[in-house]
Parts: C-alpha cells; structure tokens; sequence
C-alpha cells in the first residue's frame, strides 16, 4: 500500500521512512502530516519555527538538476530542526547514474548523512537509491522527472485546507502543462486520497496527459469551461521550449488561450484561490494581476513548503527512534 | 535625504533599515557605523569577534555575478553574529531579471528570510528589491554595477580613520579606471560626506568619469602630477579587457604609465597609506613591492570588511526591534 | 626531516602544524594521528563523533578541482568539531595561480579563516600557500596533482591497521594507473614509514612510474603474479581518457588484463581485504562483486576518512595553542 518504485515508505510499526511519492500512502499518514505541518507554519514577518529535533543529524541535499527554491526550503528546514546540512551538486550522464548515485549513497552513508533529499530529472534514481540505503538512513524525493514531488502536493494540500477548512466537495482545477507536470501528479495523488470531490485538468492538446493517467478527472481544452465554478484553479509552470509542441508559436499566443487573467478568474467561484508552484512566467500562463491579487496564495505555498518539509524531516528521524 | 533609488534605507526613528548606497546617507549614521564597526574588529591572529545578536535570523546571499572573496565576508560575518546564512548563486538574463528578482524576494521572504545581501551586475535591482521587501526585512548591497558598493566604502573610510585618526585636512587619491568603478563611486561619496579636503581622480582619458560625476574633485591624468603630496593613494582594480579601451595595447605599457611603483608612492607624503580593494592585478596597477610593502594597508581592509558587515548587519536587525 | 616543498609540517615543538605530504613525517606522528583518528571512528548506524574542539575556528574549503566527496568529508568533520565552515571553488588559470593563491590566502586570514584545505590539479600550490601562511594558520592538502593525498594515505594506514592490526609482515599491493597516482604515492610513502614488508606495484607498462619512484617496491605488469599472497590490494581508479595511453581501445580490454574480479582476487591471502579510494569504475579497474563482496573495505575507509581530517584539523588547532 504504501510503496513506491518497490521500496515501502513507511515503517513495519507504520512512521514515515521514505517520502518518495504520495501515491499509495495512506490518507491518516497524510493528514498526520498536515497537521504536523501546521505545527510549524509561522506568519510572514514573525520568527520562523525553530526546535533541536534534528541536532546531531546530518542532511545532504543531492541535486543533479538546478533549483534554488526547493533546495533552499530543505535546507533552511533542516537547519531550522538544528541537523547539519550539506549541499552537493551532481552531475551524471544518464549512462552512470544509477550506479553513481548508489556508490554516492554508500559513501555519504559511510560519512553518517541521516537523511538524503533527492532532485533528478530522470525516473528510477530515488526508488533505487531507497531500496539500497541503510536501515537507518531515510529517503526524501525533492522532485523526480515528470512523476512526482510529494513536499510539493503535501505543500498544495496544506494550503487548501487552510484556505478551504476541508476536501470533501472541492472543485480543484489544475491548469497547464499537466503532461509533463511531476507538480500535477502529486497534486492529483494527494487530492485524490483527501477526498476531494472533482479534480479537472485543462490543458492543450498536446499538453494532456495520456489516458490512463488522472482517472476520473474531467479534462478540458478550454480554459473557461474548465475554470467554471472550481474552488481551487493550480496553474501549472509553463516551459517555452515547450510551447511549440502545444503549437503556439509565441507566448502571447499561449496567453491569450491559456493564461489565467482577472476576467478568467472570474469565471471560478467568487472564493477560489489562485496557486502556482513557481517560478512563475508572469505573461504567460499567469497575469501579474492574478499572481499578486487578492486570491492568490503563492506566497503562502512557499510558507507552507518550508514547514512540510520540516514535518517531514522530523517525522522521518522520530520514527527512526521508534523503529531501532 | 536617505533616499537611493526612490527608497529610503533610513526607518522613520533613523535607524538604518537598508544599505544601498551611501550616497545621501546622513554623515552622523556614517559615523555611528564606523564607530559600531571598530568594536568587531580584532588583529590577525586573535580569535575573530563574536555574538548571538543575529540567532534566528536568516541572511540569503543571492549573487547574480561571482564574488568569492565579498560572498564569504559577508557569509562570515553573518554566522559570527549567529545567523543562519543560504547562499544563491542567481544566473538571469536581463529581459526577465526585475520580475525574476521580485518573485525570488517573495519566496525567500516566505521562508523568512530577513536580510537579502545583494550583488549584480546590473544597476536598479537593488532598489526594486528593496521598495518590494516587507517591512521587517532588509536588503544590503554587496556591489551594484558600476555605481555602488557601500559595505566597500565603509570599510575604505574605517581604514583611514583608523590609520589617519581623522578625515578633514586630508588628500585622498584615487587611481585607475574610475570611470566603471563602483568602488570609487562610493570611496567618493563617504570622503565626501565625511568631510575630507580634497578627492583626486587619477585615470587615463578612457578611464575619465563623466564631467558631472566626481563634483569638486581635481583630474588628472598623470600619476606623477596626481599623487603630489597624497595622504592616501586608493589603487583600482583594472579589467584587463577594458585596456584597449584606454588605448594601452598590453598591460606592460599600462603599469609604465599608471602602474604604483615604489618610486611613484614615493612622491606622495611620506606616511602616505595604499589601499586596493582586490583582487589585485600585480604588475598592471600594482607593484608587487608596493602591495606587499610598508604602506600597503590592504589586508587591513579586508580585515575591517568583515567588521564593517557585522555592523551593518548588526545595525538593521537592532533597528527593526526599534521599528516594531 | 618533516618538511615539504621547503616548509617544515611540524612546529617547533613537534607538533603538527600542516599536513601537505605524509613524507618526512615521523612515525610517531603518523602513528599518534592514527590513535587519534580511531579515538572519532563510530561505526554505521550509530551518531557520528561531535565535540566542541573547534568552536571559534573558521576552516576554509579551497578546492580548484571539483571533487564532492573529500570536499563534504572535511566539511562534516570540520563541522562536527564545531567550526564555521566556507566553500571556494576557485576557478583560476595557471599563469596567475600562484600569486592569485596567495592574495586569497592573505584575503582569507585577514577575515580571520585559521585552516585552510586545498584541492588542487598542480603540484607546488600547496607548499607556496603554507610557505606564506601567517604562524597561526594551518593548510591541510585535500589532495595535491599526482603528488599527493596525505588524508587519503592515513585513512588507508587505519583501514590497514583496524583489519590487520599490524604493518609488518604484511604485503600491500597497489593496482592501476601507479603513475599518476597521488593516492598511490601517498599510501607508499606512510606503508613505507610504518613498516609495511613488502609493498608491490602492479601497471601496464605506461602506467608504470619512473624508476626513481617507489624505491624497493616490486613491480608487476601482470595481475595474477602481483596479486599472489597479498595481504591487501589497493585498487586505483583509472581515468578513462588515460586509457588509450595504456594502449588498451576500451574499457572491456582494461578489464579483461587488470580488472580485480572475483577469481584473480582468490590469488591473493584468504583474508586480503580490498580498497579503493573511490569513485570506482565497477566494470573497469573492479568488479561490482569484488566491490560489494565480503573482502572489500571500501566503505570503512570512507569512514575512516572523516575519523582522520577530524583527528587531523583537531591536532593543528590543538597543537597551536601549544605553540602560542
């Protein structure tokens, strides 16, 4: 039930060991770490949280593809938690990866590193790296090709349900480049298992997800049919090197069908919240009116990121004392 | 008054807020901070100064060009005074780089990031950041294009304090490519308001500022004329692809003609002190036996560098208590 | 009888103050850093060794080659001592290394870095560093052209010693690409210091060093007769690009004459453990089942390794304030 790629990501006693994918954890799992979460959410302007929980843990943050943004949420979690954190940037051709990741693993588990967060842009390293890492050390997907980002779904779910008080009988609208889209999939995952009613995707043709994948969403072409009466519309980041596959020859072009304006916005319910998991292309998938109006709550997506991954971490090392 | 680039880097209690500039910045907070500044700095060889006024505080240092040598002063001074520091290295191109900058503000703020430490290569980032930045944060220049680079002036007019004893009364030559030079810029600016007689460009025709830039100091084109009687010669750093510019074909025929040989320090006063702010190009502006030798206070600057930081660090973080 | 490249690696007193070359280190030293070294050795799955014998310390990370496993393994065990730790990756050209080193040497002691450890792809950096560091700076090679890799050679020595609990009498072999090996040259000299029997070198023809080199080692092109009764077989990693030097066309054909496989491995003692000093080739210069196997010490050297530059940066601050 809750495995991924082969490898469980809970523990025999049910904690968290691995997060690699929300797809088949358990929905209690999840709204634990929501609440958990929730725990450590501080409002902008106030000191963030803070604990020990993590002192003497050492956390490495592997990187084979550029991302400030996430990187730097781990990273600030760990240290706020009191871990060690170190950085590396990878870079491995497709032909050596996995065995290089295992013989990095190996020799940052020999230099006692705790906890591994992992971006790469190929599937198969995280599953790999967690079905060889040492009992006691724990695996944490920052982002894996086009198929998941767990902290990012957990991060969207929380931001709902702040904003939302519930799931049940939500309409989540998730807007853009869904094929390529890891954000989307872990989105759907997490919404999926949290009840919520109707999940829509609208994209392009070429930006659609093959059929077997998002069951039971309802999928549109047209941005103002799929926006109609949603609570919640999730744009998703458009890539420009993309853009001509989808057949728009510039981005005005993408814009002007795809775009999500004030005069489209309004076409959803009068409280829907705009979310974007960023960098945004301001212009292009979203209009600087909507990304910084009064329904937009990107900023609060970020705030809520840093203190997933604080859950996150915390739980996963917590559950380790239990499990040994 | 406190103004630069249509933000205020004072609070409306006085108290430094942002450090943009010092252009405009009052002469008694200039000297305030070069009075908090001498409380941080020790000699070479004894333990560095250290405290826990910034524990829990978070500084980014987001670099859009490569710094090493500032980057780790400031990193330094930040985790001596406790901080949690996160360094971003930021490549963007130019078209996108103001909205970029903003959306990247947003996001640090939302992890609760209090002071951004800022270096790009562009003019007018800084100032769009810091008119963006939520009240309680803090944004510091750590060089701005050709036209500032205060934490640098600082540290430039804390050296002749200590070396000088005062500021009025002396001659204060600056040497090289003024014209691209953000550290003459503000070497100027903080002589200027601190009250000192007289300020000498000493630059090649291509080199020359504007005529409306430099107000009230002598120009001259030979080193010779310009160093007479020279309390401090300030040496600049010469980019080697701008030599043809100034007509010199390789660097040998630049030192003949601007390089600061023993015999050229020479004519200035005899305890005259040489300043470079690194890195240095020995044998094109600089004599090895002149950077290396009796005079040269370079070091001493890099040492009141980080001295100059934590106070400035130190300086935004106490007024925003003040402010709250 | 401790000096290197002109500089002496021990203080007046005896005690360490560089550590750029393990020749011409007493044995007594070497042996006391090895005792150290055990004193941080914890064994996977347990907690690293902490302690505050670094607190106030700043060790500075100066590497001009990429290399991110020494580089985190001194950066945990810097941070595990409680030092402040700052990454430089300095990217310089060779006609202006040298001073350039310098003037960064200079810059970083007068922000009052107090160790300094150096990467570097060309001999003599490291020696001209130390020659200029102010008394109370220490410089550690993390790993010097192919001359030398001091931290590697001693964690070799305490893998020796933890699995055989003796130097003599043993037969160390020492496999691949000998010639421009600083691995090789480091783990021949402490071999040597310590009393190894009998140290063999095993290479194609052009990976074969000088003459002068590796005095009393035998030397072997062949595999099987060199491997025959070792104790302990050092493998080295070949640089794919060096390959056709050695005249074999591929990868396959390295392998096939000096890949370590399972059946060569058994002309060796029952009990020979195996090494390499990592990132292996698995298929080139070892068999992933030689690797993995039950003779393999692969990752206990790793961590040996941070136990070692722990013992190391504990000894050069302790021993200064010994010298002060």
């Amino acid at each position: 039930m809750s495995e991924y790629d082969g490898v469980s990501q809970l523990r025999a006693d049910g904690s968290l060991r691995h997060l690699l994918s929300l797809e088949g954890l358990p929905r209690e799992r999840i709204e634990w770490l929501l609440e958990r979460a929730q725990r450590y959410v501080r409002p902008l302007g106030e000191p963030p949280a803070r604990s020990n929980e993590l002192a003497g843990i050492t956390v490495a943050n592997l990187f084979t593809e550029p991302s400030t943004r996430t990187r730097v949420s781990f990273e600030l979690a760990a240290k706020r938690l009191g871990a060690d954190v170190v950085n590396l940037e990878v870079q491995l051709s497709s032909r050596v990866k996995g065995e290089s990741m295992l013989d990095t693993l190996f020799t940052l588990e020999a230099l006692h590193v705790d906890v591994f967060v992992i971006r790469d842009s190929e599937p198969g390293v995280h599953g790999l790296v967690a079905a060889h890492a040492a009992p006691h050390v724990s695996v944490l997907s920052a982002g894996e090709a086009h198929v998941s980002h767990p902290t990012q779904g957990l991060l969207d779910a929380l931001t709902v349900l702040q904003c939302k008080g519930r799931f049940d009988g939500l309409c989540v609208a998730i807007v853009g480049d869904v094929r390529h889209s890891r954000v989307a999939r872990s989105a759907y995952q997490v919404f999926r298992t949290l009840g919520v009613a109707e999940i829509r995707i609208i994209a392009p043709p070429a930006f659609m997800p093959e059929e077997n994948e998002f069951a039971g969403c309802a999928r549109f072409t047209s941005l103002r049919s799929g926006l109609k009466d949603a609570d919640v519309v999730m744009m998703l980041r458009i890539q420009k090197e993309r853009m001509s596959q989808a057949a728009f020859p510039d981005p005005d072009r993408y814009f002007q069908k795809y775009g999500l304006t004030p005069e489209r916005l309004a076409l959803a319910r009068p409280d829907a919240i705009v979310m974007h998991p960023q960098p945004m292309n301001r212009g292009i998938e979203i209009a600087s009116d909507v990304a910084d109006g009064p329904q937009s709550v990107i900023r609060r997506q970020v705030t809520n990121g840093i203190a997933v991954r604080m859950a996150v971490l915390s739980a996963v090392i917590e559950g380790r004392g239990g499990a040994a």
